[in-house]
């Protein structure tokens, strides 16, 4: 068995998985400590949690400046409207396939850029039809191997359902085969979720153990179509409050009665 | 701030982190996978997660050697018990001060090899008498930064309690102050438990943020005698089972029945 899962090694990347317990959601902290600023941003932050998030970026001394998500989620409000709110100058960033609002809607080969160290933005539409996967940049001083943080398109040994938000099994196989599993087989994977508690994979490892996405296209739309999961409990007030990213928009006491 | 968080590089080592939600339990996998045998140890099982862990293990080619445990557990069963009885050659491991039933019982000082790479038992009492911190080696071709596998004497911001089981809020005090915040302050702190959803720490971020460990001793100590934490709800079932680890001695059906 060829899987490799070493951790990732860089001098610039100050990076940190967080986890939120009631939606088994992973928020994501990377910064280039190596830059005086020590820009930062965080990838899938969730409402609850935003108290928890700043004040490790406090304590490491970092500055935030980009407020991300992977994609309009339906299980949880983003913390990207709450953080906007709270710390002067941070940005949001979404999809422009999403069709929500944001400061910066990136689209499919664009980079982010925090200090010396960049994202780059793939499109891997399926599970919803806004969804990216950021990579972390290709070239000398990016971190080596590779991540990928997926968001809903690739779980650990799973993926997102695609029968709700415009998603398509179809779309999602070929979104995974054309956009993830042809990066390098090291490259981690960082995904927006995990319900047993694993916290990385590699592209090597779900490109041979993932129960779904192994499978012939036929075959994983059968398994899609017959999953029978239950309508999301929180999706009626999670998509419309994430379509404006966190309600970035209403003034700071509106945004807080929402999102407790 | 001066504080660095990169992860640890070594072309050997294969490293990730396990997550059991309900006792908000870590449990680590680390494997050489430069050595032929890939062989690999877990620190800190959970029983409930045992099956997790084999089927990763199994992905990954690893041959499992050790199963060990920080200390003896009162919120949680131990998977070592479980795993011995599921996987032929495993040996148990924990210290002899915990004054517990294992194959192999250590002591401060020695050194626990799978492969080429190694992990240095240091003593650190307090929580309870018989905790130990595991510490990567020192030396070349060992992981950079180090890793400490703290248990539950350093917290992501707190700390073990000390009411139980031989704890001694002076004794942790020592404990922590003589045996973890004298390592590098880039060595990685990875506890048995976070509530927060943090997953790692480094020594020099604990020393300047711990909201207990950077007081003074008297405060400390002040501060773990007025916690008024409740009884743990599992104590009477778990330090039992997990002074035998995990029920090493007794056959496969009642492990099982007790597991559950
Ligand atoms: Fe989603
Ligand atoms: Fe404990």
């Amino acid at each position: 068995v060829s899987v490799s899962a070493y951790t990732t090694s860089s001098s610039k990347l100050l990076f940190r998985q967080l986890f939120e317990k009631e939606s088994s959601t992973y928020t994501y902290l990377l910064a280039d400590v190596s830059h005086p600023d020590k820009p930062a941003l965080l990838i899938d932050p969730v409402d609850k949690t935003v108290e928890r998030d700043l004040s490790l970026v406090k304590d490491l001394g970092l500055k935030l400046v980009y407020a991300m998500n992977t994609h309009v989620h339906a299980d949880h409000v983003t913390g990207t409207g709450l953080l906007k709110s709270k710390v002067a100058g941070v940005k949001s960033v979404i999809s422009r396939a999403s069709k929500s609002k944001a400061d910066h809607l990136i689209e499919a080969g664009d980079k982010i850029y925090f200090g010396d160290l960049f994202l780059e933005v793939r499109a891997t539409p399926g599970h919803t039809l806004g969804c990216v996967t950021y990579v972390t940049g290709d070239g000398p001083n990016q971190p080596q191997p590779r991540m990928a943080f997926t968001g809903d398109a690739v779980l650990i040994r799973g993926c997102g359902r695609t029968d709700f938000q415009g998603g398509s099994s179809d779309q999602l196989y070929e979104s995974v085969h054309s956009q993830i599993f042809t990066l390098p087989k090291d490259t981690l994977i960082y995904p927006a979720h995990d319900y047993k508690g694993f916290t990385v994979s590699t592209v090597g490892e779900e490109m041979l153990y993932n129960p779904r996405l192994t499978k012939d296209k036929e075959t994983f739309e059968d398994i899609m179509k017959n999953l029978k999961l239950s309508y999301p409990k929180m999706i009626d007030v999670a998509v419309p409050a994430n379509m404006v990213c966190g309600l970035q928009d209403l003034s700071k006491s509106s945004v807080e009665s929402v999102s407790t």
